[in-house]
């Protein structure tokens, strides 16, 4: 598979897909991983909202390295990104991600203080597809 | 929901899962994440087969930590298990595992020295669905 076919494919991949496992770094030095709505995404910049409370902001705090997964569990169609996730609670961003209904997790709005944006910056993609591997970096 | 429902509905959700996510972490320090078949598994405890050669290999040998999580992408129903991963090449565990047609990935068959089995160990597992996470310890 040549590098241009693997990012076409990897592109369409994000763009299909509803849900990314995140990956992050716990404080016990385990990876953890869990489902978040794919919000918002440019090319392989991917927005993520979640609570603020919640224990993948405190270990983001702790460790911004994280890796971001699309899958195709059907054809086993897999894109892992590596990169940095940048956590932002100013208004604009806020304002960004904002969709009709979020009151249902933020009571308070769209200022909620336990309302928080994730920004990933990926650095490295990796696509797989029928026992090919392609290593891509971005940007 | 209580801790007996999310372990019901957990295992229903490994049952039903033909792939898992298993996380680890690289030499670079990032959390990395990969779909591989589930291939055998005992309430919690989970059978893989890999490739000696992959990078998942050399991160596991460095580093027994990994998390192995199950997702209902519709359902956005989710369990991360966290444990360590044992590394297995004796030919009991090769045996175990090796089904019809896995000579397409390890053509000098069970015993192929490119073919590897994991065994993860559960400690941990955290079950979410609908905002409701339910931690439990595994023995």
């Amino acid at each position: 598979m040549k590098a241009e076919d693997a990012i076409e494919q990897s592109l369409e991949l994000v763009e299909n897909s509803r849900v990314a496992l995140v990956g992050t770094i716990g404080e016990d030095g385990y990876p953890y991983i869990k489902a978040m709505f794919n919000a918002k995404h440019k090319d392989f910049e991917i927005w993520f909202s979640t609570n603020t409370s919640s224990k993948r902001v405190s270990q983001i705090e702790k460790n911004h390295k994280v890796s971001v997964y699309f899958v195709d569990m059907e054809k086993i169609k897999g894109l892992m990104l590596l990169g940095i996730m940048e956590i932002k609670k100013d208004h604009k961003s806020r304002k960004m991600l904002w969709e009709d209904g979020d009151e249902r997790y933020y009571p308070l709005g769209v200022d909620d203080p336990d309302y928080t944006v994730l920004h990933f910056h990926p650095e490295l993609g990796n696509f797989y597809y029928r026992l090919q591997n392609v290593i891509f970096s971005i940007k």
